[in-house]
């Protein structure tokens, strides 16, 4: 991380111009892109497993169909300039334009997949994986079924990608609830109906701040009836297993509400459904889980894993006289700031309405969006000791040679070169004309290169080349190489790298 | 195509909002992002194969960054509304954020691949390839080696990258020329020094305008003199093999001049390496390519197929009283105009100075761009007759029965559903609690699932299921499928799928 930003004078050549990224923008290279792509690789093979299939749309969409999707977050779109034509903005999620592009097309169902770029003008803080610009990994299913079952697939969706990754294992806690029993339960406590979306955006802050700090939201800030708020946190206490679901069954006051009494259903269907799947021991019912965005209508989940919730709450902050000052910046980069956790590291529900924004003619939905800049940042911390390789080079072709006499054997080099590539095997050489043999073994070390093609005037007139494995250990007895026919070249290299198994099967087709 | 665009009644469900992509984008879905994946795989596999790594850069840039580095183009860059703070564009291309990663990062020598979406306001033609959003595949190589060397790589990166598309072998062109050369000749034709580049963009269009159109270009809109504008006539029409070098060496005043005489070396070499490298049969050394950008120093080159270049050029058009009218609005797509070619498909060159015009401390570079809406477009037209199978779902779980006491069987779909994933198999079973079988199996045929586990009461009751190859025809005698031991049906799977390849070893590892 950390190549945000300036470089290291904060200038570049010229002037006063700016040599960096943009702020909440990194640009991703070396080990942090190959890891990346491995979780990228991870993820699409689950959703490919489960029948998904891509859809591509325009990172900016028109500024309309944006509107009115984000409630409170909807400020922290990016507009592009209005330069004549349509008015635009940058998307800012994957949600909205797959609704959008499910209401423009005739399309009824379909499971798509879709692994793309979104912005948020929001302040950033980089190494917590929070930034302007990141990568978003959404499985949604759309169309009508039977009652969970494409909600369970989801949750299994969710549970085989975290038992995919490297240190996620027995690492994650899928926390869910459901919109249906959560405003039965506002009901029932006595929240008048139009504070009861800014009431549930209220208890969805328990996962970072106490109680008392939210209650003084509630009756303070949001005016409501402090009864009814010491009510509500009778309910949003309660957290377990699908026992939870049972607890609430048994209360008579909660059944007699037709919403909650639904939502119940839809939970006790859906414990089942996960038992068969085995993803119940990942679960946790928590019903102080409210998730922010308006367009949810029944289940809601979040993933959440050990460094998501803040070290210290804003309140033992405060209280410690310690409370971060509020940065007029909003630009400055809150990394160091303790009150902020990583978050939630994957999130969804199901939206059966925000089609039928676009079209009028609603098409029931479910999904889950990856946060993979935070799972990222994650992976990246537990597994420390991983060594990745920067390139995927598998063989160096050098000459072996000195003296004035040496000719660098360039045209011998790039002919060997061009027969591997012709048989699909990745490989370099040196662009010198009479490089130093020496530092050609320092290339290929560096790259982590495992073969080199050795070149020298007197084994190419008998025909001949040698192949080294440059991690051999001294005292091995291939450690200064094996002598091959020219000829043979492609396949005694193929025989090695398959039974290395440093070559996918695909490239030597 | 033609996805872009309204809904059918050009309006969504509510008032007069409009239900579609912005101008000049599209939403890819289906099998047309199935053929994109697999251009993108062939692109991929090349550039890993000659050592690329990747770097992902933000999809806006600071507006300085670009400021200054495309000519007369600029205007097309889309900028961002200034909401606060930093002024933003989005990137034009990826050759100039990769500068500003060179400039701003320690690295001086890399082979860096980015494949990414770039953004021009420019005027569409959606059917051929020319949209406002659109992919770049490009490989770039930084660093100072021996002459000639990382630009031979390059253009054999150009042929193993089109040779491995489906129905372009031996239908492909690679234009090459040098800017030393074309700016010696401009030099010996007498072409004033402050008129070079302007020049040079007017003979930029002679692979879309004819020769007199082009002259009246240079006389009556730039002001050379006519006597200037007939010598360069003679220049620019030499086209084709090394014999094209020989001939301008041959000439004294050429070779006198001293841009001329090192552009022809440099050529003469990179010829004798491309020989090496096979890929002669596919270069036109063209005295008529320029290329419109202000920032390459050596070789530039464009690859052109059928279909580059425009059915009637304007002048044809003219001369019929044809001519499309210039149309005034710059949104209007433009793919029925004759006078548009779908252009190159792959364009580059040598850019020395780029990476200076940042730190002050150039980095010489040489790289390819390859433009994959337009492959795209070129390969679907081509590769008509291709099956694609929209998912890779391997396996479809479905019960056999019917009648009042059918169950459905769903518990024992989803748990032979579930055990498959476990396995890594890609599974899918229908979200009904009571499907009708005749259904089951127009879905899992309507999507080319090559095998169906049918599950029935009595079989289960005997531990086996069913297993059954659906494209089998009448009368082979596995049609009606074979009973398997429950315990044993991953193996039998996976035997079967690997012997069919229809499955990827990688995710059944």
């Amino acid at each position: 991380m950390g190549k945000e930003g300036k470089s290291k004078d904060g200038k570049g050549g010229k002037g006063n111009f700016q040599l960096k990224t943009p702020k909440g923008t990194r640009d991703w290279q070396g080990e942090d892109v190959v890891l990346r792509e491995q979780i990228f690789s991870t993820i699409t093979d689950v959703f490919k497993r489960h029948g998904g299939v891509t859809i591509d749309t325009p990172v900016f969409e028109l500024r309309d169909t944006l509107t009115g999707k984000y409630g409170e977050d909807s400020k922290l779109i990016y507009d592009l300039a209005d330069q004549g034509g349509e008015i635009c903005s940058l998307r800012y999620d994957l949600t909205v334009p797959f609704a959008r592009f499910l209401a423009q097309n005739s399309t009824q169902n379909i499971k798509r997949y879709h692994i793309a770029k979104v912005y948020r003008r929001d302040q950033p803080a980089m190494t917590k994986g929070r930034m302007r610009e990141f990568y978003q990994c959404d499985f949604d299913i759309a169309g009508a079924y039977d009652p969970m079952l494409p909600d369970a697939e989801i949750l299994r969706v969710i549970k085989e990608v975290f038992e995919g990754l490297p240190g996620w294992k027995g690492k994650f806690t899928i926390k869910i609830n459901h919109r249906k029993i959560l405003d039965g339960i506002f009901q029932i406590c006595g929240v008048p109906e139009d504070k009861i979306r800014t009431i549930s955006s209220a208890v969805d802050k328990l996962d970072k701040s106490p109680w008392d700090e939210v209650r003084r939201e509630m009756v303070d800030e949001k005016g409501l009836d402090p009864a009814i708020a010491d009510k509500i946190w009778e309910y949003v206490q309660l957290k377990g297993g699908r026992e939870i679901v049972t607890q609430l069954q048994e209360k008579p006051e909660v059944i007699a509400n037709e919403s909650a009494k639904q939502g119940l259903e839809d939970m006790a269907l859906l414990c089942d459904y996960l038992h068969i799947f085995d993803v119940l021991p990942q679960l946790s019912i928590d019903m102080s889980l409210a998730r922010g965005l308006d367009y949810y209508t029944g289940v809601i989940y979040e993933v959440v894993t050990e460094g998501s919730a803040p070290k210290v709450t804003s309140a033992d902050a405060a209280k410690k006289d310690k409370k971060p000052k509020k940065s007029t910046d909003p630009d400055e980069d809150r990394s160091n700031d303790p009150t902020l956790g990583v978050g939630s590291v994957a999130a969804g529900g199901r939206y059966d309405e925000l089609v039928g924004m676009f079209s009028g003619k609603p098409i029931p939905c479910v999904g889950i969006s990856f946060g993979v800049d935070r799972i990222f940042s994650i992976t990246k911390a537990r597994n420390t000791e991983q060594v990745v390789r920067k390139t995927e080079v598998d063989v160096f072709v050098m000459a072996f040679g000195g003296g004035k006499d040496f000719t660098g054997l360039l045209p011998e080099r790039m002919e060997t070169a061009k027969t591997l590539w012709d048989a699909g095997i990745k490989a370099e050489y040196t662009w010198k004309a009479k490089p130093k043999w020496q530092k050609e073994f320092l290339v290929s070390e560096k790259g982590g290169i495992p073969w080199a093609v050795i070149l020298g005037d007197d084994e190419l007139k008998q025909g001949k080349v040698k192949l080294k494995e440059l991690s051999l250990k001294e005292g091995h007895p291939e450690k200064s190489g094996v002598l091959v026919d020219k000829a043979n070249l492609v396949q005694e290299l193929k025989t090695r790298l398959a039974g290395k198994r440093t070559l996918p099967d695909r490239t030597v087709a």
